[in-house]
């Protein structure tokens, strides 16, 4: 059994990894270090683990976990979980992190966006960007893994395929998020009370969000071509799904069934990406790892119609491909006909 | 008093409108006629009207409600509106149509979106398409007013001043709309039940959706440009809002603020376009017949994010505003400062 | 017109309350006070509210307040409302108090609840209790009016003319109410996140909401009977309705149809209680003032059920109604044929 | 393995049942027979399954299908699902029916409460009430299981054991239920459109619901007391969770903490019956076969709250107990750990 440490316990994502967790055939919960609930027993505080789960929350620091470990999963905020990365693989462990600290290619981008000095700027660049689908490569010897943000999730899985292949024009694309509550990770966000969020579709960001230059950056970076995108995501009133409607100029005398035929050849090894014929929605994917893909036709340009559950594609399904990757476990291992028991 | 004669009782936006109406100082609904609730009193049908309207559902062919009426404003659906139009307008009433049958500048194309031959042809063209604050002065001399699609309606009222001004290039628009439930008028369309819209975000009618056809032809029939543009209406779990956002390529030079500037200019007069600074949200405009409309850069393109509630603009907003054009009343007679009042 | 000043200005129920108040055809807002968003103008922080209401928040005290005005209404927490209430009524201005400080009948068990020393113990027991359609004889000359609690005030008016008409038994009364999020008024309650909200019922202050004390206080002094309850509210998926499902235990001989007579008899002059046959629903009330009201045979007690809308009655509904009982306005104005116009 | 057939393919609770089988370790679904959708195949028809179940939908009769399983689960309606169940027990197969056909103790009630002669009588009051927790020991041998209604499942849970060891007053029961769509299992009900249940609260089948007499019958024939509920649901706007609140007069001297160590013993044995202190919420079990309960006291009564899933309990999870209880697995086989995996 691969040990996991997890931490960041405040996190409201924190239930939903452990469900899922819970149910993988090779990985056991180690320890989880959280700061203003140690002591509580994780039942106390998630009544849904009742008779499921005792374990009590540990004040610890990074590296006490590390030692207690094989693997590290954190759900701390961007520069905390920087820190402490380097901490646990300087204690010999391997981190999988779901913060922004090391998605980018370089510190100067990083800098930019997040507004703070990047510590470890050296492993920028070299640290995957976890995809399992596409970079799982070099998960089997990376330290690190680096779990893409839920926007950035299935925009890139859509994309990359299609630059690196020559068949859109790259200095026009538009990418349209309609995303749950829970799609949201770090702040400032829009105000996630009832009232506000009910009944209510809000854009947020506009031009100007984190993952939308994760995603350029991203993009640049596999397929050495630079690449320019509209972004606008938005809330809408529902809990975690996310759907992305992607409008793309084809190249010269590419039609939408080759834009649908080089995804068909670059996912058909993938259980979890379905390239599917019919218009893809939210609940056909929901509590699962994977994500449905269509390509439309839609008046000068080609429509990718992409639907994920936010809470996992760039949450804890990434997270456990990751892990997958990193130990060398079947692939689909504790993901396979699994859904999310989680509340959330 | 203006008489207001009501066809298609059976319609769920029935109920929203009536509320609507009874507050209107200078309209009084003066018959409801509908086929399958005919005898029956509108309170037994309605609850939420018991103590405020005591009226029956009347069993009556659309030219006997015309001749109780100065003014009939048709919810049935398309073709049976069409029918009910002509007798309307031929016994000397005038016809406020919500059902698209008058929305197209032709009959060829409303044949090709619609499938059927559209016995009325000479009047395409020549009936107003009924949004106040761009053709307001074709009102008052018209026998009938083509109410706008839910979807068209912020659409249209977005890009025409920008197409009119040469300030957008046209062949190349992205309108991406999320919409509540109500925002559906005509089938075929996704489920209504609550399990399929609950949790779930549901493309539908990519590259082939009727309103597509209507902007296209309205827009260019407006501007004498050809207009080419790629849509994609979603549902989102929401009663009744619906935002709609828009990706536009500038022409050379030209501005996101002149872009702005041009819509300010265009609706400075207008109550219920509000050109704002802050990101628009559907529940800043809900039930009420503003449209809240920003403009942001957006990496290459241009962004206008626009909010509405589907069921008054586009809705009963929509013609009460078309009814106060016709008969001279004060352009927000009935709607200013009023929030729609209706369960729906 | 009356001069209204509002204090409170960061109560979430405010927007909903201006939008209320802006359509009273006897009743100006005069001055809205506030404390953190003094200086801001209204439509900046409510934006529902551009080219509606430009008017600024004022950092100003309660009796400045009170100097601008005929009538105050606080949404003050208990305890500051008291405080300010004092002032306002020193300064020879009215009060209309939001908040539980003078809806209890003497100090006593309002310390036992709220474990604050009350420091107008006098008035207590004079203060009328704001239900119009129970105690509008003694508005008229009231200086301060204490609007009930938002789950009091349905639940007393369905009791009180069924005790007072010594038709059921008080010693074992069941109330059971299922309440939208903005039903909440003070803290400690449940969260209110929207994926705490979501998808859950959850039940809180079971057999100890002080709610349940208000309403037992309240139904002993009016009727000088004992009456007990067991009481449980619920937090349902909805923003704003609320229902309450009251099991009696009738009086020896007394038949379900004599308890709804009484009911009738008691209200038939009161155009917001609707004594009706059908069963009640939130959504026929919704955004109105209208509380509906059913009487039925269950098993071996009868139930009535009773559907409001958790922001009008025992909000500003309630308020309004306080004011216009107070200056002698028409008993509907502001409030006929009205339905909410706020957001929320 | 046991082979598993299913019944009635038009069921909206299929799906999830489908996806909660593919987990079971011991069940293998052998055949899904419909008729409206005979040769489709299942993936089709639920996108949710593309990649994870090929099999179609037979249309072949109920003996047919009893020849190719180990036992046949029916979601029939009550009727249909009676004349299936004597053809596939007539063949040799074992009969799990979520319909209510042979819930009651006796043909006059069924008949009294669905308006239809009853054609298997003798079996009535033989075949074991479908609770795993509370009539385990007679699933062993039984050749047919009734699953109880969603509504009766928690409360028959709660109440047996008290009133077995004569804990409570059988004569003055309320029993009180929130439940979301799904709950509903025939029709007539009320509408399910997303607009009809949306923030509203609906109480339906007040004094009158056939669950209420199946409840009485089936807590007065476990226990030989008559027993007598006033019984109340509630459509609340969520998918599938189910609160129920029940408010019961204790038997002199008898506290609230007897209540609570009574049902403790009942079921400490029970995994999935989990007596908690903490108040319950429908969050905490959604998705899973647990029931949460706790007991409180509130004013002159004693309250009970319990929360369930509907769609397992009563559902599903109901039924893979029955079948794991007929054929002799492990009791929580299939269902340990276990959250469901469907989109409804």
């Amino acid at each position: 059994m691969i040990k996991l440490g997890i931490l960041g316990a405040n996190d409201p994502r924190m239930l939903a990894a452990v469900e899922w967790l819970l149910r993988h055939p090779k990985v056991q919960i180690a320890a989880v270090a959280g700061t203003n609930c140690a002591g509580n027993m994780m039942d106390d505080r998630f009544p849904r683990l009742v008779n499921r789960l005792k374990m009590p929350f540990l004040e610890i620091g990074a590296s006490q976990l590390a030692s207690m470990c094989d693997v590290v999963l954190s759900f701390l905020p961007h520069g905390e979980s920087l820190r402490a990365g380097i901490e646990i693989v300087n204690a010999g462990c391997r981190f999988v992190d779901l913060s922004p600290d090391y998605r980018f290619s370089n510190a100067a981008i990083y800098e930019r966006w997040y507004g703070e000095k990047h510590i470890d700027p050296t492993r920028l660049g070299q640290v995957p960007y976890g995809i399992y689908e596409l970079f799982q490569a070099s998960f089997r010897d990376a330290k690190i893994i680096a779990c893409p943000g839920p926007f950035a999730a299935p925009t890139v899985l859509c994309l990359l395929p299609l630059i690196k292949e020559h068949l859109i024009k790259t200095d026009d694309v538009v990418v349209d998020i309609k995303a749950g509550v829970r799609s949201l990770d770090e702040k400032p966000h829009p105000s996630i009370l009832y009232y506000d969020r009910h009944e209510n579709v809000e854009p947020f960001g506009v031009g100007s969000h984190r993952q939308h230059a994760e995603i350029c950056d991203v993009l640049s970076g596999a397929t050495n071509q630079p690449v320019q995108i509209s972004f606008t995501p938005h809330l809408v009133p529902m809990e975690r799904g996310m759907f992305s409607t992607i409008y793309i100029n084809p190249s010269v005398s590419v039609s939408a069934n080759q834009i649908r035929e080089c995804l068909l050849s670059y996912y058909q090894q993938s259980t979890f990406v379905r390239i599917v014929s019919h218009l893809p929605t939210t609940q056909c994917v929901l509590r699962t790892n994977y994500i449905d893909v269509s390509v439309r036709e839609n008046g000068p340009k080609i429509t990718i119609l992409a639907a994920t559950d936010s809470l996992i594609r760039g949450g804890i399904g990434t997270a456990v491909q990751a892990i997958n990757g990193m130990f060398g476990l079947d692939a689909d291992s504790g993901l396979n006909h699994v859904s999310d028991l989680s509340k959330g």
